[in-house]
């Protein structure tokens, strides 16, 4: 593992005081992306590094947000501590942080006083809420900005609960934003030759995500209701169930649909007085699902996906997550990848989304040792041995 | 409205042949930072332009997600039309497309031929399970990608089916990890002043997104089971009942679950040897969950959210796109915005989730009439009067 990156972000330092998830994965990202990002931990480090089930000591949702990253223990209550990070971000080009609104003009380091610290840096920060308006100050979690936003509310059956995504959608959406956001800005920057703050919040990911949900809402003033796992506005769409389980199928229109039907030997569906519309389809939900299950029991999901699939008609497993990181494809895309801890086992977790053909994505860091750079960074950040000295000697910095 | 941006991107030029949602999507978002987005559409165009709810004859679904774009109507199965797309390709930054992999080669602008044409392009590319491995030629779609991806079968009731997100989540996420590739190839093109291909897969964003759930499956090899609204290694924590409906808590860990249960006057369960423990309550969960809900119910959703925000318990309400669209936060984060159509009303849209400091996203372009641009574009890009008129007569072209 060479020290060096390069990708299409090699060269671009990132001082990082995020925590838990959204920020860490943001970070992360703009790490694959070949970013150096320095994480600066409190002496206790990242709370992450102690949750989920450890290998030898290590954990691997730590490592799941964490790989490309080097880390500082910095202790920010003090205010030699804020001194040196002073001096980090003097030289940095990118601050990342997910405090609540507030807290980093708390501890000196408010928009105009980084402006003047350095002007070229662009400072990205994610919340729950955003930094204006009435909910500013309350606390946010991933569960509370799916059910605020409305994600959570158009999801589940009709006749059950409003369901909650047990990925946490909002934390890492928020994160992917905001490394979106902060690598436009960079690209203004060089045009402008100043940095600016990027700001994302959880429940404004979400929002943006509803789609037609949104959009209908607007047309018509009128609240979509939850329809499970059935297309709120086709059928035959959703789980048919083969003599070993279910498939998804999507005929998300007629001409697929047709396809779906013929494979099936129910072509006829499609011109019967009974069902030759959407509309009379969607009103014969029932009898179409038992006519489609009957015909489909008689053979295996693997059948039906090779065939459907072959027929250009959307259609799959839902896999669970030994199916997932078991699957041929999943394989061929790498997207599961081993990356090493310093000074610590190798795990897996999952690969790299964003395939660049000419500078790909990879791990140029391992998953860091709590304060594992603490002496390097400070160094090439120009404090010398004696400061270093000190400052680990008054506990301001550990390594 | 200026037709001149000066958002991050101002001056990069986007060609856009993609359709639906994911493309669209990471278009718009490049188009909202500032990119000159140029939309070619098929002489029938975007067939989202005919989904959904009308408003005056146009779709408000479509507005959605094709504001801040140009339209242009080109018929890309003529060999003069895919002369005019070369001639577009040849001053451009940035091409996006989401056909199934091997089309836009099939066409003749394969990887060789694009950088032949054009060595500074960047070429993004979104698909549904990536253009390598077995499954390269399955058809793809939202609700199917969400199945594979293993997304959708971590989500619903231990004792229900797996349950999708209504939200069209993996075409969304695809589309913004595809337009932070695209701007990170556009940071690493200062350097390199060389493109290169960008490409991701709607399965693989969604597999980023399981976060411990990955990594739990990883460290332990077991599959996590589903486990509806309740935390899977918390309690209490979900949904519980006020006199007027339920809100959502969040109590992630002991020092938040402590000023919950305090705020409910049930301080005592943190050390009743019953409880004291969260193995304890995970087992206790139904005694529990009656005995909050009753001290709950006392008082309405209002009351509790004010005093557990300010106790900073993280909880909301689980709003209906009714109560997002009017909550006060909402508003304050400008998170619903108008949109013109081009010749036509204006809609309501969801607002910028990304909040830059100097130079915001803002509307700089309507949501365009089919072709609405198609002259002025191509008079851009230099081809002559004649030419255009020739290629209208032809219908090549159409405005």
């Amino acid at each position: 593992m060479a020290d060096v990156s390069t990708g299409p972000l090699d060269g671009l330092r990132v001082i990082d005081l995020t925590r838990v998830l959204s920020g860490p994965f943001c970070t992360m990202i703009l790490g694959d992306l070949g970013a150096e990002v320095i994480k600066i931990e409190p002496p206790k480090g990242d709370p992450v590094r102690a949750q989920g089930t450890m290998t030898q000591g290590h954990s691997g949702y730590f490592a799941g947000f964490n790989r490309n990253k080097r880390s500082v223990v910095l202790d920010l209550y003090s205010e030699d501590g804020r001194a040196v990070l002073r001096r980090l971000l003097a030289d940095a080009d990118i601050l990342v942080e997910n405090f609540r609104p507030g807290t980093l003009d708390k501890m000196g380091f408010g928009e105009a006083a980084l402006s003047q610290l350095n002007p070229r840096l662009i400072v990205g920060s994610i919340n729950g809420y955003g930094s204006t308006g009435p909910y500013v100050d309350r606390p946010a979690f991933d569960f509370i900005a799916q059910a605020m936003s409305g994600f959570m509310g158009v999801n589940g059956d009709p006749n059950g609960p409003p369901m909650r995504a047990a990925a946490p959608v909002s934390d890492l959406v928020a994160g992917i934003y905001a490394a979106l956001g902060i690598v436009a800005a960079v690209v203004g920057r060089e045009r402008s030759g100043k940095g600016q703050t990027v700001e994302v919040a959880m429940v404004n990911g979400l929002i943006s995500l509803l789609a037609y949900l949104s959009s209908e809402y607007f047309a018509t003033d009128r609240v979509p209701e939850r329809t499970g796992n059935d297309h709120p506005l086709v059928y035959p769409y959703g789980l048919f169930t083969c003599s070993d389980g279910q498939i998804a199928v999507a005929n998300s229109h007629d001409q697929i649909l047709r396809r779906f039907l013929d494979t099936l030997d129910l072509g006829w569906v499609m011109t019967d007085p009974r069902y030759d519309s959407n509309e009379k389809r969607m009103k014969a939900r029932e009898e179409l699902r038992e006519m489609i299950n009957a015909r489909m029991a008689g053979q295996s999901q693997d059948h039906w996906l090779e065939i459907l699939n072959s027929a250009g008609v959307p259609c799959g497993v839902v896999q669970d997550l030994d199916q997932v990181f078991n699957d041929p494809q999943v394989a061929a895309q790498r997207m599961v990848i081993d990356v090493p801890f310093q000074d610590g086992p190798t795990v897996k977790v999952p690969g790299f989304p964003i395939k660049l053909g000419a500078t790909p994505c990879r791990i140029h860091r391992p998953v860091p040792r709590l304060g594992g750079e603490t002496r390097a960074v400070l160094s090439e950040f120009g404090l010398s041995e004696s400061d270093i000295t000190s400052l680990l000697h008054r506990k301001i910095i550990s390594d």
